[in-house]
């Protein structure tokens, strides 16, 4: 938490530790946000996943299913939690901003991102359905970014991550999106000038996932 | 289970019970079914669903999580358990193929249909992921049938289902696909005509899924 | 040409006629551009259609094809001579924006949009294809924006179109997208903060694409 | 027309020359075709593509434009040709099949593939659109089958083809669909087992469509 810290005290935040998990601490959270800002929140970014099986080398055809369930927990229902959570506080702003981060294997098989597709699969799903009652009832969008593949401390626990992060670039005519192009894109979701975009699942990736193949790609494969 | 044994009866099948959360049951359903059939299995046909949430009338945005927990057990990681455990039996016929019903609600938010929405969304992610591991070592194939609305049991859980029933129909230029629709295009799927189609959620829906509005719809609702 | 001459003066902006059908006057819109701001291009928009058979009252199962030729060739074959004519004079600024709009019709059946919703299909197909070739030989990206149904002059020529508008209104949880809404979306495709989007088609639409069924659509059926 | 004619003899049918994008030969093929069968069709397969840009080694960013017209007439618009032929002339059997073939091109880029992608795209929207008037009226259904890369005279025109089609094979964890793969898929399509499944693009591919990455593939580009 040394970082995390370190980033309050530049930007004058402060922490509020929850397990997202938790519903009681999320209740405690959401409540101490609207307290300390003075009033309902604009904006909110889910961005958390955790799989033990990838954690325990398990493969995904010899899951352990409390592990594969706590994944699911930690990964997909906390983003329900939440919701619901500032749901049934009414604490979010009309015109408000939902947004949770996700990966394209929720759409198409990485082998080695393992129940975590089935995660984000789920996330993604729960943004929709949970994204119609807060735009029905409170004018709140709800959307997920699915971004590039990223070297974070949860992408580099995923085989072979160097390999594929290379082979992402190749496709993209673009390259990779960045963390820095993450932000970038969720600042947007944030501003007003997206506010009748809802329920989408969004690509900030260079391109890859309207790729069949690239030129790149093909040379890689037929210098073998 | 009056009614199945009949159909046993009839078929001259044995029916053997199993809770399909559970893999000892789901051990001991494959090792039998492998013995009393004399070999390897060629097709297998997942159509298992249950929402707690839905059945006590919870809505989304108030969800009971360890009822949600319950019905993403049965409806969705049971899929999983089935595969797994036939993989691991190795109990799949090389180009057997392995067929799931699902919803489009998995897609697209039909308000009602609660938290089987997000089930089925992490079900068909299931096929795709399992699909890949059962092509590459063993040749078998894995789909999804994402059918009309067809009244089930289960279906029938679901408020309005007799207006969206009829919604639907007016949307589809061919019409609802009947329970004997779904067995018939499961059945091409069991062929060894489809042998080379693996990890698609197909429509049998009369063209809903990729209907916009119809006439007939809209003329519903200019009637108003 | 009154109106846009208006905006034209206010905004200090010059306008040049331009056949979008004809290479030779989209050769000289581009040199022209390049001359008065002084350098390369940073954005582009290609917001043009138009179908004979539609405009004439044919309908779709009744085709006249020079007509549906000519509405191709003004709707969708326009936006390939745009980027070709560009691409060719090098005339687009590294980490440029290329948006073109479009309606969901090139997925899905509204039987009143008639043949337009084919020439969106190959409008959609275009930006992919060409997309391809701008980001990996000029970093510049191509996307197309899928707007909410909208009052046009183009619009209002498709039969029904107030009833449907006000069908899409009641689909969507955060209502129909505005002209303004389209606009400011624009903007933030037009903006560094998006510089890793390419080759995507984005539902500017308060969630209709995404949508099975609203209540308020299945309150309108239900009455009757 | 050598081969062509001796698989009739085979078969004991009769071949009726019609160029696809003549209305009047496809006037007389529906007619002549009612009259030999003696009675209305059951089913219609589309199976014809050609780009001049390809044959003639255009870059899709060099287009010659008056090709690329004539592509997209024969390549597409005959599908509409065909349909509204059949269509005016009531020449479809009640829960009748229409089936073209397509390719993955239409929804992702493949470079090489040029202006066949932007045509197959136009292909598969031509077939949703009349699919709805041919639902709506006819009880007839109109799907496209999208098939893996498979050497035919046509896809051996596509620059680098070969390593295409070993590269596809590699990443679908079913290997290619072969043209037999495709002729028995399409059987199923025209049988009656799949009645209400209409304005589908269904992908016969080894699953290739739905895959991120392969590890046959992730080992191909890391040996290097």
């Amino acid at each position: 938490m040394g970082q995390i810290n370190e980033l309050a005290k530049k930007t004058g935040s402060q922490v509020i530790a929850a397990d997202a998990t938790s519903e009681e601490d999320l209740e405690n959270l959401v409540k101490q946000s609207v307290e300390i800002l003075g009033g309902k929140l604009d904006f909110i970014l889910h961005s958390i996943g955790m799989s033990i099986n990838v954690r325990k080398g398990r493969a995904y055809t010899d899951q352990k299913y409390d592990w594969t369930q706590k994944g699911t927990d930690v990964s997909a229902m906390s983003f329900h939690k939440v919701m619901q959570t500032l749901y049934k506080n009414d604490a979010m702003n009309e015109w408000g901003s939902i947004v949770a981060l996700t990966y394209m294997a929720a759409q198409r098989v990485f082998p080695d991102y393992n129940d975590m597709a089935d995660n984000k699969a789920l996330l993604e799903s729960i943004a929709r359905s949970f994204g119609y009652f807060f735009g029905r009832d409170k004018n709140v969008r709800v959307n997920t970014i699915s971004q590039s593949p990223t070297p974070t401390t949860a992408g580099k626990g995923v085989k072979g991550f160097d390999g594929f992060i290379s082979y992402a670039e190749k496709m993209s005519p673009l390259g990779n999106a960045t963390a820095l192009d993450c932000a970038n894109y969720t600042v947007t979701l944030f501003s007003d000038l997206t506010k009748r975009v809802t329920l989408q699942n969004l690509f900030n990736d260079g391109g890859f996932s309207n790729m069949g193949v690239s030129n790149a790609v093909m040379d890689m494969v037929t210098e073998n």
